[in-house]
């Protein structure tokens, strides 16, 4: 993705922070709208509850920011959360952490490739759509499940 | 998203057309894993069942390109698909004109704010975000179906 006189340059690095962000808060009301037992245990089809899939997410998030900022790429490492209470302290953490680093990352680190978490070669912005995009998708899956449980969804375009 | 001497620009058009019609790919993956007749029926929690979710994708998909480049918006026509071989088709006919149109959004599209179908203002690469983040959360919706069907989805990674 090397800029030239024809590309067009068409996001900075603070929309997209400022995108990803609006897609967290709206995922924090979808783990909310889970009652406390289903968040832990609601599965169709063998798929995991959406607790888990927000555990995904966070897994993800600050690990993959700090590593494209930094070229270290470190697991997250903590508990599992076992009530929404703790989860929701685990996502505020994450969201915290990356409204910090996500600054710091260096300009060149968007286009320059790494081998995230030593597996997977991608220039930055691949590995940040990646975890965005997974969010959405997973997301999507929690919007299903709580549709099955009688549960209306937050609706998906509010993003404040 | 007026850029500065400090601003960083993280993705061009260019990308950004690629990483949607890798996406693209993968929804016509969960469109063929349908067995036919589930495609247009099955549902779960009263939601809508895959092959309308294809078609709204259908209907933002060129409609948005064409707005955003042209700021004329119009709506999307045509019949809606009965069989999968009627969705396939048109859903290729989109990537198509999607692939034709995108390079030719004037660079300055991106950043100004329009009124897309007159209705939602927005800058143009906010709209095209929309469309892409809209078709791979109901996409993940369509993950839960096939999981619920006992049928195996194409793996979301997998993008070309």
């Amino acid at each position: 993705m090397t800029a030239t006189e024809t590309s067009k340059q068409i996001l900075d690095a603070e929309k997209l922070l400022e995108h990803w962000q609006g897609h967290r808060k709206l995922t924090r009301r979808v783990i909310e709208a889970f009652p406390e037992d289903k968040l832990f245990t609601f599965s169709i089809g063998g798929m995991r509850p959406f607790s888990e899939l927000a555990l995904e997410f966070i897994k993800m998030g600050e690990p993959i920011v700090h590593g494209v900022a930094s070229g270290e790429w470190k697991e997250w490492s903590g508990a599992a959360p076992k009530t929404k209470a703790e989860l929701l302290a685990l996502w505020d953490k994450s969201s915290e952490a990356i409204e910090r680093i996500f600054p710091q990352i260096p300009a060149h680190r968007f286009s320059e490739s790494d081998k995230a978490f030593g597996k997977w070669e991608s220039p930055g912005i691949g590995v940040i759509l990646y975890a965005i995009d997974n969010e959405i998708h997973h997301r999507g899956q929690g919007y299903v499940y709580l549709r099955a449980l009688g549960i209306e969804p937050p609706p998906f375009w509010e993003r404040s």
